[in-house]
């Protein structure tokens, strides 16, 4: 098999057969294909498209590259969930103490990534003392034990996904469906777990900006997930403004908290309760959709889920005082509040704008080494669709420099759009996909 | 300026500008792109394609990327040519003593090249001493002196086309129209002719198998020749079965003399004709075809092209007596006549095939290592059209080796093909570009 004739193969527009797609991935893991004929078959694949048995062969090969999660010494029915990402994403901090208080295994590897603010694990750390640097042991036994555990990626999970999207991040190749949905997939597959919810992003924060554009992202995702032999959901949800009205890493994680507490902003709740009924229903344990957000309702009322995620941060070395007195969380020097200038309906919030006022605050990363303050970032007093008077606040911004809270202030206001009538309430959850 | 930007754009559909292009060969040519970004790049052109202004920007950076060859000291109107490559395809060493026993300056840098039989370069040195390893002052002056010479590419030429060529053959990137077209331009424009006359061969034994791609190539290159300031005139010329009855370095050589005695075969004296037209009317030396063609007629009736070719080899090295008996030339050991085995209408003769018969004799390199035969080759006794008895002989094969000899003449038999009716006789002159 040579790999000039299946990108000349694949640029003529024929479909490569697994085998040929296997010995592909395996041979440029091993730096035995160079990069450039790689390029070239992921430029003609963004032109040629993949299809569907392609696309689940890809998956199950990056999947298998490198080393494969086995979690059968965990009883019980193992849920993983991922988000395609978006600004003021705390979801995997209140629902995966929901899920496991009901009874869920919840077995999450998880990495720490570029991006506006920190991702899961960087949020977590919020927490003194909180760890994610624990054996495959420890973290075994600690979902088997209490439910629940999170894990830093320590194993070369899917080396060939990571080889891959770096040279496709170079060479205009990222944005491909097929693509997209097999990078995800390949990592979650060799992770492990039996149930895979996936929480698909859509609008101005979201890497699809188009609706249809995320359905058919999550209909790509669901199907490589099926044929893995995995029970996989995909929720499409709104990410045209910012999730919840927190972001930045401790700020989202006292709101994932009073979540919990049954305080939570509405659109981040109706997210938790959405994803977790899809993880219970998958896993077993509820049988109607209704069932299962009585469950998760329940949890959150007599405090069951509060109490697991003060023992999931206590397991992991953590300080859990911090779950039932959110003044030990990271705070910030400034808090400043921002006022409007303007009258009218506040008719929009450019999300990456908003991701960007938390990232200037010094609030995620720039480069891979960059360090995270973890107490920066805004709080958002109004949303989408309320009416705001001159004078009223916006919303709060922590800061430990003035400079920069001065710099966020002013480019906050400028993603901020309003208009003399209210903008159509859009669906927050647009679609489930099985 | 960024190559990622260039990908994404040149990938989205838009037409990459002047600087551009510019910025990415000079880079490429520097390495300060790598090659997995080019290769995205050539394969996004291969689907988006490039305007008539980018060809002509990247054939004008790519011939700028080395050295121009300067032929201002040369008096007079310089004239090249340049063949696409077929099978049996000597005309260089008629044509060019032609032209220039009419007046015509002949600078031509040539090289060597992979193939079924050596280039123009191998081809010469089957008259022994003659050597294409001249100083470019001695090029210059020998042209000025008699009005030829050939010069062995020492010099650095294109050499970002050397380059992006290499990358393009190993990721299926080869065919596409406008980079063929700069490729074999910028060399052109960087050899310094004045006139450039383009042979686009087009059949079976040709890299543009139909003539409507021929034709788009033909068009291409003139266009790029002109917008560079050269007279560019291609003619489309069949290749459907080997040019000329030779296949082989010295049985083409005593071919082309043979030509130049007034005994060459008639498709190939009428392309030399063609072509030697084109060549005296872009470099002024005629005022129609009728002319220019009488010249050339002229030139082979009274001896002086022969002459021309003589003076020619001998100024760069070579005996000249074997100008005027070719049993000088290279001789094989083994002669052996095919007969046909069949009886009726040759209708085909794959083109291919002939030159891979010359290459198994050993006439041709399979890599850049390998040392040709000169001696060794066909020569065709009947062509395409002819009638054929049983026991007619097809062929003479010319070889060092019996075994070589007894393979090639089972393989020459098999690109045969026979009929009951005579094939329709296409035109060889397909038509001109200018």
């Amino acid at each position: 098999m040579r790999m000039y004739d299946l990108i000349m193969k694949k640029r003529n527009g024929a479909a490569l057969s697994a085998e040929e797609i296997t010995y592909m991935t395996a041979e440029y893991t091993a730096d035995k294909i160079p990069d450039y004929q790689m390029a070239a078959m992921m430029m003609a694949v963004f032109f040629q498209g993949m299809t569907k048995e392609e696309t689940a062969a890809l998956t199950k090969a990056m999947a298998e590259s490198g080393d494969m999660l086995d979690l059968s010494g965990i009883d019980g029915i193992k849920a993983d969930k991922h988000s395609t990402g978006g600004v003021g994403d705390k979801t995997s901090i209140a629902l995966m103490p929901m899920a496991a208080a009901c009874g869920l295994k919840i077995a999450k590897m998880s990495g720490r990534g570029l991006g506006h603010t920190g991702g899961t694990i960087d949020k977590l750390e919020s927490f003194p003392g909180f760890s994610t640097g624990i054996s495959t042991a420890h973290f075994m036994e600690q979902v088997n034990r209490i439910g629940i555990s999170i894990m830093g990626q320590t194993l070369s999970i899917a080396p060939a996904d990571k080889k891959l999207y770096a040279l496709r991040d170079v060479t205009a190749t990222v944005d491909n469906l097929s693509l997209i949905a097999s990078s995800i997939m390949s990592k979650k597959l060799a992770s492990g777990a039996d149930v895979i919810v996936l929480d698909v992003k859509t609008g101005s924060g979201a890497f699809m900006k188009k609706e249809e554009d995320a359905f058919a992202l999550a209909r790509e995702m669901v199907m490589l997930g099926k044929s893995a032999g995995r029970k996989t959901i995909a929720v499409v949800t709104d990410m045209d403004q910012p999730l919840g009205r927190a972001v930045g890493n401790a700020l989202e994680v006292r709101e994932a908290i009073e979540t919990l507490q049954g305080k939570g902003p509405e659109d981040f709740l109706t997210l938790c309760m959405t994803l977790g009924a899809q993880m219970l229903l998958a896993g077993g344990k509820a049988e109607t959709e209704e069932q299962a957000e009585a469950m998760l309702r329940r949890v959150i009322d007599d405090g069951s889920a509060l109490r697991k995620l003060a023992e999931f941060v206590e397991a992991q070395g953590g300080d859990p005082s911090a779950v039932y007195d959110t003044s030990l969380l990271p705070q910030a020097s400034y808090v400043e509040e921002v006022c409007s200038d303007r009258e009218g309906y506040l008719t929009g919030m450019v999300c990456d704008e908003v991701g960007i006022c938390a990232l200037m605050l010094g609030g995620g990363r720039e480069t891979k080494e960059s360090e995270i303050d973890l107490s920066v970032g805004l709080v958002l007093k109004k949303k989408v669709g309320d009416y705001v008077k001159k004078g009223d606040v916006l919303a709060a911004i922590y800061a430990n420099d003035a400079g920069k809270l001065a710099a966020a202030a002013s480019r906050f206001l400028k993603a901020c759009s309003f208009g003399e009538e209210a903008p159509a309430a859009g669906r927050f959850i647009k679609g489930i996909v099985r």
